[in-house]
């Protein structure tokens, strides 16, 4: 399904990161950054929410609003019953809509807030997302203190939180279309093959969004994937190709870009809902609103494993959400 | 955050309901109905997929439509990373907004898809919802088979799955306005207590929704409410009363009406998503159609815990939605 927008901008972006995501190549650029996985709290849950909430009011204090300007909220994670958006809420007090979409939420809240403020039922949103690795690795797989090794496919879930504002203000930013994708699943049963299970998924979304405005892929200076890995990175090319006949030339993945891949232990990169705007709204965005590259697609990509499908040895189903930012003149 | 409509409809609703539910007083009027809680699978995980699938199917047969005529489904569950709606949408392949908002699912769907529909941006929608007692109790509290005894204050969760369809093409019944709550919480703790958990949020939302619009409590000939259960219930009428001066006489809880009280082992009533559904989809819809009542306030509400912050000795927070749906003469 996909969306064409008239009247939505993106007016303000914020990131808030955690130690690993710190010392990786975007480093410098995160509006805030925690140098323990605590976050002045007692417990992995309570430090996420603490990032989400610190994201919010960062968003709020570059925007120079208050949270009563703020008509909507959209977020979530990826914590059972989401709970970092949730508990977080409370204290944020804007309404909200929880949303699970793993780690295509940060996509599938731009949309759902984009379309409200396209057609004036609300001015403006914030949408966030957040994830924090040892709470992660603690609710998916095993708590990080047990030290168990990993395949070279798995990926690295990243800690941190962002937001975004979207507003019918006129920026420089523009929300130009969006695409909702399907749940695809292709038989991938392997949790630590992730990239594998979500390629597919992408390359739908990809290829729909580029036949339903009659695109080709080069229309983007950048379609930016998050997060396939360096193996499904590699498998989304591949897949493009043969089964769409779409060469993505233009394209690369924010697991792959996240971290230092030669001298952190991230396995095949980053992953987790932060993931994709860790590296959007403190990199790309600048990039955009310096003029270096004007029209992006972003399509997060998320894994609909639990734990418990997992073991009872189903596949794990996949979907991607697309949405084009393009920067504009309307602002002058 | 308050909404109001002029193009969108209720075009068609079906339920699905597993064994306690099709004892209870409106076991007649459910589409299917399933007498053990597998439904035919494996596990109570994979039962609950069944039933959504099915309850989509349903809609979609009486509308008599095709999953190619429908732009968008909207779905969540109670289950970790709402694997019901996640798996289920795998074989249903519409594309997909995942959302969780624990018991207020069905009307956070209802407005994201309303909202949608209005404004000619979809021209229909699903949205759908789920939840399974066993499959509840063994994540949020123990597996069934231990037997443990539960406080009286406690809830049941319903099994089953319900669909709405919802179009811009005319109906009998109207989607008038709708509004999102926000996250409430007022320091309970007692996680075999979510109706007084939840009953200040259902309270917040109902006198913001009335204060939006300029509307008395009576302007609805019902207030339903789902789910607080025969505690949340008077605590939800004495808090309005205290908090905003507003008497509620034409309330009723879906949590107090969907099972036998006096003769099922149900506690202080159902819960669960599919609670509030079940009860309108199979009941009030009817009377709507039949003209026995035209204005309906439905206030869904939900407790946003997990077992992990309850563990956490963290207090619950909550949110209530509500959507008004008014019987119309648009259609003649």
């Amino acid at each position: 399904m996909t969306f064409k927008y008239d009247n939505v901008y993106l007016s303000e972006v914020s990131t808030v990161a955690g130690p690993y995501e710190s010392k990786g190549p975007f480093g410098r650029y995160y509006d805030k950054v925690y140098n323990d996985f605590y976050c002045g709290t007692k417990t992995w849950e309570q430090a996420e929410c603490r990032m989400l909430i610190d994201s919010v009011d960062m968003a709020l204090y570059k925007a120079n609003k208050l949270k009563q300007d703020i008509d909507l909220h959209i977020s979530g994670d990826l914590l059972n019953q989401i709970v970092s958006t949730n508990y977080a809420s409370a204290s944020i007090g804007i309404p909200l809509i929880g949303i699970y979409s793993a780690c295509s939420t940060s996509v599938l809240g731009l949309i759902i807030g984009s379309n409200m403020v396209d057609k004036d039922q609300i001015r403006n949103c914030l949408v966030s997302t957040s994830s924090h690795n040892n709470g992660a690795e603690k609710q998916f797989r095993q708590p990080v203190e047990y030290g168990g090794p990993k395949r070279k496919t798995a990926t690295f879930t990243a800690t941190g939180a962002a937001s975004f504002l979207l507003s019918s203000k006129k920026e420089r930013i523009k929300v130009e279309s969006a695409t909702i994708g399907k749940v695809i699943d292709l038989g991938i049963t392997d949790s630590m093959n992730m990239g594998a299970a979500m390629a597919p998924s992408a390359a739908y979304t990809i290829y729909q969004h580029l036949k339903d405005l009659k695109r080709e892929a080069n229309y983007y200076d950048l379609i930016l994937t998050g997060d396939l890995g360096i193996y499904g990175k590699k498998i989304l090319r591949e897949y493009m190709k043969i089964e769409y006949n779409i060469e993505l030339n233009n394209h690369d993945d924010t697991a792959c870009m996240i971290y230092d891949l030669d001298n952190q232990p991230v396995y095949a990169g980053g992953s987790g809902p932060v993931c994709l705007p860790l590296v959007f709204n403190s990199y790309i965005y600048q990039k955009m609103l310096d003029g270096e590259i004007s029209r992006v697609l972003l399509v997060a990509t998320g894994a609909l494993l639990s734990t418990s499908m997992v073991n009872q040895k189903l596949s794990i189903p996949s979907i991607s959400h697309a949405i084009s930012l393009e920067v504009t003149d309307d602002i002058l």
